[in-house]
């Protein structure tokens, strides 16, 4: 056992076998140890500590089971050309826990000692850092309620957690475009309720809409706003983007739009590279009026997980366009093509987004 | 070891000590066992069981604590004059329970098997039903998805388990008026979301609201539409009934509310007793318009926890009205009271809502 940072790591006696890398997929496999900091009303959050991936314990009433009361967060470590290990915005993703934290009524944790966490964990488990092309060790934080109370307050006790997971590259054959449907009837979030914090009712909520177009042959949903439903939100757990007539936009952020660190980065990018990208209200109606008048010229999702997903069918109201003949846009291929280029060390960080860890 | 109704029965060996029936609270002490059912897919519902009230353990990457996918119940057994065990209506839960299900993509259960794993459970901890006065035993059913992955999609392996908690007078001086802030930046559900599911991403949202009215003074907030932001929905976790010029009105089911056991109820005994009962579209301005031309008798909540919960106060935006001069009225007295009466076993149950457990 030693402590760094305050951290205290004990590790495991026993490794794990590692997955074979070219069949990681996503989330099914995890690594060696987790890191665990747990918040006591009154004493607030206390013991930090590395231990091994080991199961969770919990009253049968713990109130994570019964009121939801839950944050998480997903970012990635990368395997750079020299062998150094990447972060990518952390700081970003650790800003966006808290402001999900107020939300859900769950106590702040401290910035600076949420990125130690994960560096350090990443540091022990870094032989589980995937090498082959496209793969990364996905970061989990997440944020527990685990008071054995059945009541609808806020927790008096909570778990923050970390865990690794080698996942396998996205593209396996290269980025390709994929279809979309537009979603009337459901909707993922809106404006008053928690659409802008990472947790975990939001997702449960898609699962209908998403299984629903999946039987219809479309890849995600585009979610519309819950109030109109004529603005476009997000596009399955992605944030989307459209190139018309020679300029990018994107919805703006309305309170029901979480917004996304890939997101922030494509508007850095276009921004640095001349294009003019504005954030604000679109109606779906509109894009099908661009693609009629064949102005619409790409569309993409981002997003951790994809980094870039282009939009090659689109469905809305019985009527289905083609964007850029299904293929990959020059905008979406660029940004995908810088984005993990700088994730994995071969381009230069001229934003410096990148956290290098010392081993 | 006993099998009943294909319930296998694993009795604990060291009973603990009951708490003291006058200081129980709400959801803090629970019995000696619980019943617990597993899904794997493929397998479909298996192995019910009633065991040793004992922890849960889960893989930290268990989806419940990660994507929500979760359905819960809430209803009562009391202890009735004659000694005997009784619940109300439990088959409109279990309903409602697969109702939650299929909004929730949980695969459904058998509401036989549901209702019998109830019933049997009460019976194995019937010592714990308490008869203080007012007391009961709160019985809370709830699925849980439990595959250990990361990813948005349903999981494949669920659990489905009863927990039993004796809970207190919700009056303890007799039934009083509350304090109730309408709501008007957070919403809790909305048309299309999963306001008509008992699902845990609903009570979470919540709890901001919840926080900010407390704060102010208030016990509960009104919620209202989330499109409109006109319309009333519920107040706190309780369906909502208003007595205007002799007529009573509750908020129509609109896929945002949810269809309360006792708001059924409610709307039954008025009917039976010859009050009409209206289910539409209610605005908060109507509600403040008929207290000003003297017409809004009467206001009150409707749930399993407090039966009848009148409203004394009524605040929006920025002005604020008294009902009834915050007084419990006659209706909701009666409605309380004929209600707990049925329950308790001290009137007639004219609408065999009673299910009485053979002991
Ligand atoms: C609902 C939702 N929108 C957008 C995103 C994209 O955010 P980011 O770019 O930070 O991964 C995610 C994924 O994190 C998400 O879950
Ligand atoms: C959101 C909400 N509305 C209404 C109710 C009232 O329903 P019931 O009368 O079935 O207890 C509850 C409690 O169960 C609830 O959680």
């Amino acid at each position: 056992m030693m402590t760094v940072n305050n951290i205290t790591i004990s590790k495991t006696t026993s490794k794990k076998e590692k997955p074979d890398q070219t069949q990681l997929g996503f989330g099914q496999y995890f690594t060696d140890h987790m890191f665990i900091l747990d918040y006591t009303e009154g004493k607030g959050w206390h013991d930090p500590r590395i231990v091994p991936y080991q199961p969770i314990t919990l009253e049968p009433s713990a109130m994570i089971f019964h009121y939801g009361q839950t944050v998480f967060e997903g970012m990635k470590a990368y395997l750079s050309e020299d062998g150094d290990i990447h972060l990518f915005r952390p700081e970003k993703n650790i800003q966006r826990l808290n402001r999900s934290n107020d939300r859900m009524r769950i106590p702040e944790v401290d910035e600076t000692l949420a990125l130690q966490a994960i560096k350090e964990l990443v540091k022990v488990d870094a032989d589980w850092v995937p090498s082959e092309p496209g793969t990364s060790l996905y970061i989990r934080p997440y944020i527990i309620s685990t008071e054995p109370f059945l009541g609808v307050a806020p927790s008096k006790h909570y778990k923050f957690m970390v865990i690794l997971s080698p996942v396998g590259a996205y593209y396996k054959e290269g980025i390709n475009p994929v279809k979309i449907a537009v979603e009337n009837e459901f909707v993922r979030a809106v404006k008053g309720g928690t659409g802008e914090a990472k947790t975990a009712g939001n997702y449960a909520s898609s699962l209908k809409a998403q299984a629903l177009v999946a039987s219809q042959g479309y890849a995600q949903v585009m979610w519309l706003d819950g109030i109109e439903k004529k603005y476009i939100e997000e596009v399955g757990s992605m944030n989307v983007f459209f190139k018309i007539d020679g300029e990018v936009v994107t919805p703006e952020l309305n309170g029901s739009i979480l917004e996304g660190v890939t997101r922030n980065s494509v508007m850095e990018l276009l921004k640095h590279w001349g294009i003019t990208v504005t954030e604000r209200k679109i109606t779906v109606e509109e894009i099908f009026e661009a693609h009629k008048n064949g102005k619409l010229e790409e569309a993409f999702g981002s997003g951790t997980a994809a980094v870039i997903s282009p939009i090659g069918t689109l469905a809305w109201d019985g009527k289905e366009i083609v964007i850029n003949d299904s293929k990959t846009g020059e905008v979406s291929k660029k940004l995908y093509d810088t984005l993990t280029n700088i994730q994995y060390g071969k381009e230069t960080d001229v934003f410096d987004w990148i956290v290098k860890l010392e081993r």
